[in-house]
């Protein structure tokens, strides 16, 4: 029997850098990056089915009644949401599954998927995330301390996660998050299978040799 | 503040290859392993405080009674335990523990330390277990299906266990129990120090900066 993929939610205060992270490991490993649908328009460059799947907003409200989606949030007037079926379709084909989510929409898959590993990113130090901020730009002294009082009551979350991983390096960060994932195949909850049938096998034996 | 060390239990049914895993663990990196206490005599070449404790049943028997045993067990008329004061000792100094230890012992340890990180080694399959039993010599066809119930009746602790690792090859177990320590070390619960620094740097900057 196939064994059900892992999905791997990679989470965290904006700033702390998820998205470097997931791309560096998905250059590495066999992971498959769930694409999220978006009601905004495509920018240059932009793909549909790889950075997005671009829709309309009849088509999202449809989905989100259909209960497509496994989250979904509403950012200045835009629907962004992650499809379910395909999550499921790849788990259940054992593929591992990647989904890069804000804080609000990992809760939410937490709630569908309990046994997903959930990994809260953290910025090296909080001057390192203003840096961040900084060099993003158009932040006034106003927005930053905002984003910092968000970042803030951000960081409380990381009590819902299983794993903290610091992004000091990216490399130092790959490292621990690859480590999480061979920890993770070795769990008992997980191995149920690979223990049944040593069990099977002893049987076999002991009746037969 | 010093950060406390990992207990780390190496555990699981004889035969599997605990003390070969734990000699190449203790090679390569910077665990301390706890040094268990005998009564029984010590062999050619065993020295006192690196194999064993060796020591008299009186002697045994008075620190049984002043609880100063994490687990202990009578084998053939002698006693063996592990020591608690060192174990407590080394953890609070910061240092890893490695304990090698029979299923009985480990969750005798579990009960006192729910917050180590129990291992189960698995062998690779029944037939390397039996071919394992058998190059140690001395079975008769008897003792060895009653090796094989023992076996049997063994794996099923393993359900008591967070983690089980099949011992395929010395350093494929290996590399997945190095992965198994860099994940608990990441895991949110042991990580609250590292979470609350964040936070007070975070205030400091906001009223200071």
């Amino acid at each position: 029997m196939n064994q059900k993929g892992l999905l791997l939610v990679i989470s965290g205060p904006s700033g702390a850098g998820k998205g470097t992270i997931c791309k560096a490991l998905l250059e590495k490993s066999e992971f498959w990056l769930s694409v999220s649908s978006t009601t905004r328009n495509p920018r240059a460059g932009e793909v549909h089915g790889e950075s997005y799947y671009f829709i309309s907003k009849e088509d999202f409200k449809n989905r989100i009644d259909k209960g497509d989606f496994l989250e979904y949030a509403e950012v200045y007037g835009n629907y962004y949401g992650t499809p379910k079926s395909s999550v499921i379709e790849m788990l259940e084909s054992g593929k591992d599954v990647i989904l890069e989510i804000d804080i609000q929409g990992a809760l939410k898959v937490k709630e569908a998927f309990p046994e997903g590993i959930f990994i809260f990113i953290l910025p090296p130090s909080m001057e390192e995330l203003k840096q961040r901020i900084i060099k993003r730009g158009s932040e006034t002294p106003e927005s930053l301390m905002t984003r910092f009082k968000s970042a803030y009551k951000e960081i409380n979350y990381v009590s819902k996660y299983s794993y903290a991983v610091v992004n000091d390096t990216v490399n130092g960060a790959l490292e621990k998050i690859e480590s999480i994932v061979i920890a993770e195949r070795c769990r008992v909850d997980r191995m149920k299978d690979t223990i049944l049938n040593s069990r099977e096998e002893l049987i076999h034996e002991q009746l037969y040799d």
